[in-house]
């Protein structure tokens, strides 16, 4: 019998994920601050509660999959994890610093509550598809127990530990990697371009050659198409991200040329007020650089 | 019935390319500078000539692998162009310059021969075993004649329309992102390291998902190893390649802060000492820069 689940966040990501656990029978609970969004999970099953303590049965499981650092700080509060109690473990699924989950982790600890670090690859349809990929870290005994749960949100689980943030240096070091991928090819595509040959020749040789992969042929859809008002992953949040690594960069002493530039990049499509686009427009500006003009 | 190859440059590309045509019944005249290089050529059937232009039967095909552009302009003379003569054909695969090949184009028609831009993507192995892939650009007919030529040396051709340097843009971008895989990989890693996680581990789970594709993966094993020591592509060359995409990108107005950063990761390899390894070693630039050490 699937033990009971408390699940915090309903955005873009934790929605898909929520409805797959219900979907393989776990009792779930649900807390978002905006409940419109939780009107569907609950005809299919789900309790809504009004609090995010309230999702916590004793002992049990609570996941919490949310924006940005200040979010996960506010729901996973002490009294969360009082409710939670002794036995119960924290999966910690947002995109957040190592720092944060460290603190969470101390927090918890308090209440006898253990904290794994899980968060995931992939856009929302892979989330949907129960397609992302999980990176764990955290104490051995609870990462085992919460097993059968990430095996639904993901076709793979990769671990990184016992430290409880190591696995969000992997998530951040890789968002940074896909980040810098769509760049890359922004760069190489304004340089075509400007020389009269199309990005979509340039970069469908390229994604069926040497760069036959989902991060390669998925943003190099975009950056052809101009696809960029299709949200999966906001902008501000991928901007969000690389401050993060930047900022873990910065207090253990690694320089990340690349990264510094992304940075910037996001800064200026803020600037340029698209902060309602995907991250991938980020590729906008090697083509403006350039004195050229993709999408809006 | 194949017909006649003239073919000049036999080093880590060129040889295993010639090879291959020959094994396929091309009848095949040789020239390199060291003409020890040809040795296992001509006891395969080759015919080993004194001059760059021995290698042409008028009217006939000649291919030049060479590794930059000065060496194809020093052996693509008029003395060449008026041996092939009318009818003849120039397949230029060296990764060179779209101007250089534009002017070698001007150069060859005052002879009557056309020239067929048909730079490569692949390392050595992909060289010997015809699976490199191929991007041509030049004029229509003489394209057609030489197909069957091309389709020996890789496993794909790819046309980037009739303008001469259009391949030779293509290959750069192509060199820019591989180059840029790397960097990225390279800072990715540095940052997991100095938070306590091997590359290995970031590097593996990443190039088993997200970036499952040759590059990703083949480059991501002479990181995790640092294997720079076996010379698949030299790191000179790949300056070269990068200061070609620069001065490209600088004609035409892309600017490229990507490119930038590899030019200086190359150059401060080359003052590190690390002329003699592969071009991959461009990867301890930013683990150095961490205080990080990784091979030699």
């Amino acid at each position: 019998m699937p033990e009971p689940i408390g699940f915090i966040g309903l955005g873009h990501m934790g929605l898909p994920i929520a409805r797959n656990l219900l979907a393989k029978g776990f009792p779930l609970r649900v807390y978002n601050r905006s409940p419109d969004k939780a009107k569907t999970l609950v005809q299919e099953g789900a309790t809504l509660v009004k609090s995010s303590e309230e999702v916590a049965t004793p002992g049990a499981i609570v996941i919490t999959m949310l924006a940005d650092d200040a979010a996960v700080e506010s729901v996973a509060t002490d009294q969360l994890a009082k409710a939670l109690g002794p036995g119960g473990v924290h999966i910690s699924m947002s995109t957040v610093s190592p720092e944060t989950n460290a603190k969470l982790d101390e927090r918890f600890a308090r209440h006898g509550v253990a904290v794994v670090a899980a968060p995931v690859f992939g856009r929302p349809e892979a989330a949907a598809a129960g397609k992302l990929w999980v990176c764990t870290s955290g104490p051995q005994a609870p990462k085992q127990r919460v097993k059968p749960v990430l095996d639904v949100v993901g076709q793979g689980v990769f671990d990184f530990g016992a430290k409880v943030g190591s696995a969000n240096v992997v998530k951040l070091a890789g968002n940074f990697m896909l980040t810098a991928a769509t760049e890359a090819m922004a760069e190489a595509s304004a340089l075509a371009e400007k020389n009269g040959i199309p990005r979509e020749s340039l970069l469908k040789m390229l994604t069926q050659t040497l760069f036959n992969c989902p991060v390669y042929t998925g943003y190099a859809a975009r950056v052809i198409n101009a696809d960029f008002e299709n949200v999966g992953f906001a902008l501000p949040l991928a901007l969000k991200d690389m401050l993060l690594a930047r900022q873990t960069a910065t207090s253990t002493h690694a320089p990340m040329p690349y990264l510094d530039i992304l940075c910037d990049r996001y800064i200026s499509a803020i600037a340029k007020g698209r902060s309602g686009l995907d991250a991938s427009a980020l590729a906008q500006g090697a083509a403006e650089d350039a004195g050229l003009k993709w999408g809006v």
